[in-house]
């Protein structure tokens, strides 16, 4: 076995849950439970996040079997008893589930997703929900700051495939890039996957397999008409001469060069040195692109200082999220059968009950969320969790990724201005919790105290 | 699609490696070459690194396809000539590699796999090799610093799953994990691909189901003899004491519990108390297990305070190398068909020609690595690159994880005492290139300045 796939995806949790899923069962505690899925605190370097993923976690709950041989290897285990491992046979998730859409921004505290399902299944699908949603959520937040520092008139792609961890990583993280903004992705099984632009042209070491570079620029630019050239493998400037100098060959023949990439050395000054030789060598059209370990601070040094760059690659940064590399997001119970349930350990307390978020807009901008009580009475915003499974179906068909992509562009334009800054403070958009969530949050902390821990 | 598989990993590729290969093909530049897969710098907070990936590496190699959907694909993009459309088609990797095995400690530059194959099949396979070998790469040497941490006498396993980035990296993570010396891994999939032991018992959950910590102690220690009890859902000692009861109760039944488990809160101070508690009430052989945001350096400060810690759980630090989330890995043409290439750019320069690296052993301990040409004479040291693949077939079956896992174990053994302490800076280890290595250098920035920049 080598890859994840929809028939073993259910093994893609973690052993506790089974145990606890196994105690359950045979203690006839099955009912019905909600579990919210949120992050606690936003990274320190993340004043907003970009919820993504919910379309795989969704199609997983659609799909999640225990088949022959994950029952098998299960049994091999020697820890489950029968009549449990013929629940997991015969196993559908037949919940309900609400969620942020995809795009939206969310905050620390607030469920992303909500799980309400028989216990056994509520339980067993943590560990693939937090892996799944908080990925993609983490790298979307990122490619959303990303498209914060490239401001409007430039775009930027994805490049991150090969230092993602691992093959999975890289086709969810071409699709989170672009949810975030990014106008398309180098990797090609994300271009099959997701319908989105593919992006690439030439490495150094095409131009090292030729004689000189000269003869690589000639031979490629020939082969892809309005090609992009790396012009950094050996002196950025003499290379940007031999651009002018192939392109003034190609436009006789009525082909062109696209662009040029720099992809080391002082991006500011080259690209001012490289727009001056391809402008005075009669080619201003031709359009510089930069990558080389650039993030969304780097990009917006550039952007600040006037470089001009007309589109960035961003890749291990983006990708594995290198300045925020895991989200704290966690999935947590939130109701039982007979009530709401809190934990209380310091520093990880959670919120009891269903909960629904609103948001509340002022002038055009986002001005605070408030969590409170499904169906809670006169807590002012719109609702930002939606119904998207009931009874264990899904209640409408996968979204448009060019609708979400566009819909994250706008939900970060709400954001007022000081929260569009890379150095906002993760704390600094305002989460507050409703009358109602208060109370119940008071009244089981007070039956705590009373000795009926875990009571509504 | 939502996963990737045998079938489309051929399009787990950056669209340059297609339009180079594409270029190369329509040029009749498709003779052997040869590429290095190698990371240039350790990062600040690695001394070494366990190589790791290989066994995925060669499965991927081995059954590399583009099938009718990946062709259909790329034709739909109208950028690649039909002759090259048809080689994809038929496209198998015929080439040869030689790497270090797994579990081998590898430093900067050092190739650690080695390809040599028709132009366009070594370029089309960087993108995955660099992912495939970079993350489990990453993930070992991680892990084998949370084992110098642990030291002999303590165990650990791997919690990662939830936050490690996808469902590919979780699985390859779990695998990674137990090379750098984990004793096993929570992830399900993970003790059913890798045949290694499952870990784990109970969340907050379901404490939080039961009316009360005791009920819900009693109730799992039932279904699971000898199990582990998660003991600081409401107050971490009287969760001892509780243990110590339901420990009591469960004796007069021919039971036990085998371990407690702590989340949460000063591990040094409560590990100490919880310790007392069980050893007063008459359960010394009851086992303290320990998790919560751990990586080698809290586990190194506990083991140095000399908290009683037996175990630990090691989850999101471990899964996504936080403190140094990515490698530099990359993969550079060393050798063309007519002699050796060389990249001259600042800071990105790369060692020309087929290459193998020698490791001196001095006293029972490495006294350093000499990067040297193939078939060089006289450099001292034991070759440490082999061939695995030869004209596209594997030299031999996949190593067991076990043995891997035990020659890790003895390499960092084999490292001067400077080496393994935490702190070691990344270029501590010797790392030499052979005069033969030079003097093909040499020649090579000779003819660059010469005006021949690329060639031999």
């Amino acid at each position: 076995m080598a890859w994840v796939d929809d028939d073993n995806a259910a093994l893609v949790t973690d052993l506790y849950e089974l145990t606890m899923a196994a105690s359950y069962h045979a203690r006839g505690l099955d009912e019905p439970a909600t579990f919210d899925l949120f992050v606690r605190r936003l990274p320190d370097r993340r004043s907003f996040l970009v919820a993504a993923g919910l379309e795989q976690a969704l199609r997983y709950l659609e799909r999640l079997r225990f088949d022959g041989d994950a029952v098998g290897y299960l049994r091999s285990l020697g820890m489950f008893p029968d009549p449990f491992l013929e629940r997991l046979r015969e196993l559908r998730f037949t919940g309900d589930v609400w969620a942020v859409p995809e795009g939206e921004l969310v905050f620390g505290q607030e469920p992303i997703l909500r799980v309400t399902a028989p216990l056994v299944e509520a339980q067993l699908v943590e560990t693939f929900l937090l892996n799944c949603v908080g990925f993609q959520t983490m790298v979307a937040s990122k490619a959303a700051r990303v498209s914060l520092a490239c401001g409007d008139g430039r775009s930027w792609v994805d490049f991150s495939a090969r230092r993602d961890h691992g093959a999975d990583a890289a086709l969810k993280a071409s699709r989170a890039a672009v949810i975030g903004g990014a106008s398309g992705t180098s990797l090609v099984l994300g271009g099959r996957a997701w319908g989105v632009p593919v992006a690439g042209t030439m490495a150094h070491s095409y131009v090292m397999r030729f004689d000189d570079e000269l003869a690589a620029f000639r031979a490629f630019a020939r082969d892809f008409d309005g090609t992009t050239l790396l012009i950094d493998t050996y002196d950025t400037e003499e290379g940007a001469r031999r651009v002018v100098q192939v392109a003034g060959e190609l436009a006789a023949e009525g082909r062109r060069v696209g662009a040029v990439r720099l992809d080391s050395g002082d991006l500011e000054f080259l690209s001012r040195s490289v727009r001056a030789i391809l402008d005075e060598g009669g080619f201003p059209d031709v359009r510089i692109f930069a990558s080389g370990d650039l993030d969304e601070w780097r990009i917006a040094e550039l952007v600040a200082a006037g470089a001009p760059v007309d589109a960035f690659g961003v890749g291990t940064q983006l990708g594995t999220s290198a300045d925020a590399p895991y989200l704290g997001v966690v999935y947590k119970l939130a109701e039982a059968a007979d009530g709401p349930r809190i934990k209380l350990s310091a520093e990880k307390a959670t919120l009891p009950g269903r909960k629904q978020v609103h948001r509340r807009r002022a002038g055009g901008e986002l001005a605070g969320d408030v969590i409170a009580l499904e169906g809670e009475a006169g807590v002012p915003g719109t609702p930002l969790l939606t119904p998207v499974v009931r009874a264990g179906r899904r209640t409408g068909p996968a979204r448009d990724l060019g609708e979400i992509r566009e819909r994250c562009r706008e939900a970060v334009a709400e954001l007022p201005v000081g929260l569009r800054r890379l150095d906002a403070a993760p704390g600094a958009y305002p989460v507050e919790l409703s009358p109602g969530l208060k109370a119940v949050q008071d009244e089981l902390r007070a039956a705590h105290r009373r000795g009926a821990p875990a009571g509504a």
